[in-house]
């Protein structure tokens, strides 16, 4: 998450995250009741820090007897969902771009990838539940679909124009799978993931330990 | 980066790898001399800090009027990649993993992805320079290329079973796509990526600035 940004999103916050994935996952098991020790012994976190992550957003979850699951998640999207499921679109429809539409994961965490766009028009003919659109419908997607937030999955040199028409276009938020730093106003949230970066730590580490 | 781990990757190594991504881009554009508020500016690191990090790395890259971009990488690597390019896995065939597997950048990073593994035999079939093998021949391919570091990209239910092999044969890095914390021993270096968490800490972000 940039810096200069209004939102530094805080360590909590993405320990919920954590919770409520894991969440998810036990709730498809069929789990009903969970200890924060059990949450904390699958997320790697200790019991006491997911307590005080509990009370720090005010979640209840029914205490007696084990919090229950279906409650803690409700509650967990309460926080990050104030105003229902998210409508996003993926630039770019290459390897990750297609990974990213067809990701079945986000449905059940309230994102709806509603489009997304290449500027090669083949790939309008890519069989998916999600269109493949060229840039010319972009204005017009964002507007209908009310979208707020993109993904950027171009190749590094077309990355910084598609990301500069998506802010005059009205989006706020965006992440950046492209390897390159994108550059926007300062009240744009700007996320940069670097695949390449996260792979090459862990040699690293190996490499040197 | 898991923090039990004896390699905490230090922030200044990932800027590190930050500058090198950007001087390589840069390279492929024929840029061949850079000065430190040039590669500060794309990166959005301050010159001075840029100048701190080449200290602390004792990275040269010959100084006058500017620093030669070719030799910058040299040295870069030579940080990273002591023993030469490095051979891994990418675990599960799917779409995370297709991805992975056809990503151009990794080669010119001197990252080398040899297989990727599957348990559905049908993708074996699948076109691609790099093989998809079944899981009997796991042991086999990383004895054979010294592998050390391997990407888990499998659902998530199947993730621990697959880490545990890659441990037993002798993986000390994974990094794990799968939307699941993995355990592992304390001297396996592990680094849990998980874009929906990317992606919906941004919409986050959006919704409450």
């Amino acid at each position: 998450m940039k810096k200069n940004t209004k939102c530094p999103l805080r360590k909590s916050l993405r320990r919920i995250l954590l919770y409520r994935g894991t969440l998810l996952r036990l709730q498809a098991l069929g789990v009903k009741r969970v200890y924060s020790y059990t949450l904390g012994k699958e997320t790697g976190i200790s019991a006491e820090q997911v307590r005080k992550d509990f009370s720090e957003y005010r979640i209840k979850g029914n205490q007696r007897g084990g919090y229950l699951v279906d409650q803690l998640i409700k509650e967990m999207e309460g926080i990050f969902y104030r105003n229902g499921s998210q409508n996003i679109i993926v630039m770019g429809r290459g390897n990750i771009g297609s990974s990213l539409a067809n990701y079945s994961n986000f449905s059940q965490r309230m994102i709806n990838i509603v489009a997304t766009f290449d500027i090669d028009p083949s790939k309008q003919r890519v069989r998916s539940d999600i269109p493949v659109y060229t840039m010319e419908r972009l204005k017009e997607v964002i507007d209908r679909f009310a979208v707020r937030t993109a993904i950027v999955a171009v190749p590094d040199l077309a990355a910084q124009s598609v990301c500069d028409k998506l802010v005059e276009y009205g989006v706020e938020g965006i992440i950046n799978f492209a390897p390159v730093i994108l550059k926007v106003p300062e009240d744009i949230i700007i996320n940069n993931v670097n695949l390449s970066d996260e792979i090459e730590s862990v040699i690293y580490c190996v490499s040197h330990v």
